[in-house]
């Protein structure tokens, strides 16, 4: 059976096994940087062409300009093909994570201060997002509302999405997904040539100005070698779940938490932190009996056991400083009063309020984002967001009088940094010597 | 003499030429990765002991644990050693910059939505902050403020800074700037081996959590290595500036803002836009006045000469046209009425409105940050703020009422997906089938 670590804070060895945990190597790192570079390379020089032969190869697909959109047609019969119940849940969760995010829009700001200096910033949208969405069994139309609605909201103009087609197979779900995000330009295509594609362009496809959304080794990898050509949203690792739980939790609800991170990829990690031995027992045999039923043992099996723990300590305050070590993505608070326990945790991607709040309801439909911070980069990063599609602008003037005022002193800097011309640019219009 | 390129939006071969403008390698492309790494690895294998040693390799200086940080009372030497008009002078840039840095702080939400899910988010500081200060000629106080100062608006409680001391020098307005920005924790390292310290740490040094500066190549390259590890700011590419003026202005003026970003590198890029051939014939002789009496005429003159542009357009929304597709980081309005454009700019870095707002006191102490996104990075990225150091925690909050309203259809979208636990972990609260 399948049986994660068990910790507890009084035991002699606690320290250095818990640093394991933050440590522990859960990314099987190949090294495709070079594969991945002569794709970017060959879609930079031929273009289309080249998205034609790398899709034949990889996707078994015989790709060409006849074929390379995916159009209104193929996305209304595709939407036909989803049962009603799926769609409804599916509007739904689009409804509410509009909501949501609608709150995120930035406000400008302008303003004169005391020195007569006209100042403020300005929030405008990118033009083109491109949005990556894998194909296979990780084609997911929750991921597609989560990266494409904030875009939509922020006011992008042009919103794009590659998916590849293996073997002419493609999830209807994730199209009637775009359908309801309202993206109506998607390409038929995948892997590094698909991030190459949106950063440079084809004949076929104008480039876009910021990629988002998850993939495999290759798609991360080509993701991180278009950077500065275009921006992109941060490198996905494998998911996460902590669980901070008192004993009045039913063990089998605590179990479906843990193994609902669990069964997204073997390089998940899920913890349990309890005040109590009997109820830590009680999760471990539970994890168990559920893993028994999962059809998807093999995956949360492995994580299960290789990645995660149970964690019994004193009380909840050390619960806590725990949890801010290990900077969650997904950080659950099942306890009777978790407005307690929150001013105490500084880093967490999300963080999931009583009994009631299991992850799940995050990853589809609360409304927040589910593109988080993983592997303790909650520390320095947030969760996707509508102002990852929109970028600042300061705004500076000043007239004569606020010149005179303030620009002595930037000659003086300028001076003492050894910018001639700086100072002069200043000075010149004061009539001052620089 | 050094003469910018000089096109016109009527000639036949203006796209093309206009064209390369938004592609001129700018920068050289040494190939620093593999060195780089060796460094990183070496500071983690052997800390302290890694630094000392290329500490006197590379910066000529003897470091050893007892001089490794620059103590209280080498600063209050250095800011003896400052004249009063700098010191003055930085302290009313540290006073604006802090000014305007402070309306930039993010509010928390909470709301309970129609369905009585409670939702939010709430943002933190990150708990340490490692701030580069290059050493050498490119060492500027106004840099450490630009940096340093939103990193303690946001709240940041430790602020780190490595400032290199080849030859055992420094400019004492750096260390000035530290004090006037708050820090107090100054460590005497520069290159791949102090951001590889500020990364995973050493024995003296204890890691950070976010590493924003500039530098040279080994330490844009180290902060690409360590990315994950821990957050970065943006890779700094050369300094650019687009002036978009009318035939009012004095061309003695306009010349010295183009000069000012000239003088920052060779690899920096001027270009101006105006409507009036003489105006631009007069700004290109001033240009050469000027280069012929600045003390950085060699950078100034190969800037200019390689990089740079003069454009004469028909109009001056031909030349928002052009603005928003070279997506500068520098932007002056140097015309009557600026507002008119401004809504017509969509991607700049900063825009300066008028003809007495010259970007250099936007380098110094205008208030907003002077690290903005070069190299076309506009179009998706801002320049540096408070928000840089904070990171965003979702919260998701659901008594049993709430879940049951919105939970099914989670069950729904778990269960299209494949993913058992996911939905068994809300069937179960409802205790519903999943």
């Amino acid at each position: 059976m399948a049986m994660a670590r068990r910790l507890n804070q009084g035991d002699i060895d606690f320290e250095p096994r818990f640093a394991e945990l933050l440590t522990i190597k859960r990314e099987s790192s190949v090294d495709v940087n070079d594969q991945v570079a002569q794709i970017i390379s060959d879609v930079r020089k031929d273009g289309d062409e080249a998205l034609f032969i790398y899709t034949r190869r990889f996707d078994r697909f015989d790709l060409s300009t006849a074929n390379l959109t995916i159009g209104k047609e193929e996305v209304d019969a595709a939407v036909e093909a989803c049962s009603e119940e799926d769609i409804k849940a599916l509007e739904l969760a689009a409804s509410r994570i509009a909501a949501y995010h609608s709150r995120q829009k930035p406000e400008d700001v302008r303003y004169t201060d005391d020195q007569g200096v006209t100042l403020g910033w300005r929030w405008t949208a990118v033009d083109a997002a491109g949005l990556y969405v894998p194909g296979g069994t990780a084609s997911y139309p929750s991921s597609v509302l989560m990266n494409a609605i904030p875009a939509r909201v922020a006011g992008v103009e042009r919103v794009v999405m590659v998916v590849p087609t293996p073997d002419d197979k493609i999830n209807p779900l994730v199209l009637a997904a775009a359908r309801l995000a309202g993206i109506d330009e998607i390409y038929r295509i995948g892997g590094a040539q698909a991030i190459a594609a949106l950063a440079y362009g084809t004949a076929s496809i104008a480039p876009v100005d910021k990629i988002v959304g998850p993939g495999n080794a290759y798609v991360a990898v080509a993701k991180k070698q278009v950077f500065g050509q275009v921006g992109i949203d941060s490198i996905a690792g494998p998911s996460e779940i902590l669980v901070i739980a008192d004993c009045e939790n039913d063990p089998d609800w605590i179990a479906a938490d843990l193994l609902s991170q669990a069964e997204h990829d073997v390089s998940s990690q899920s913890i349990l932190i309890t005040d109590n031995e009997e109820f830590a027992d009680a999760v471990a045999i539970t994890v168990e009996k559920q893993l028994g039923a999962s059809p998807r043992q093999d995956i949360a099996g492995e994580a299960w056991q290789n990645n995660s723990a149970i964690i019994v300590v004193d009380d909840f305050t050390q619960a806590c400083t725990l949890s801010n070590r290990l900077a969650p993505e997904h950080l659950e608070l099942a306890v009777a009063d978790p407005d307690r326990l929150l001013p105490h945790i500084r880093h967490a991607g999300a963080i999931f309020l009583g009994r009631y709040a299991p992850e799940a309801i995050g990853d589809y439909l609360a409304g927040p984002d589910h593109v988080l911070p993983t592997a303790r980069a909650a520390r320095y990063a947030s969760g996707l967001s509508v102002l990852d599609f929109m970028k600042r602008t300061s705004i500076i003037g000043a007239g004569e009088e606020a010149l005179r005022r303030i620009g002595p002193a930037a000659v003086t800097l300028a001076n003492a940094e050894g910018l001639h011309s700086h100072a002069q640019s200043v000075a010149l219009r004061l009539k001052q010597k620089p």
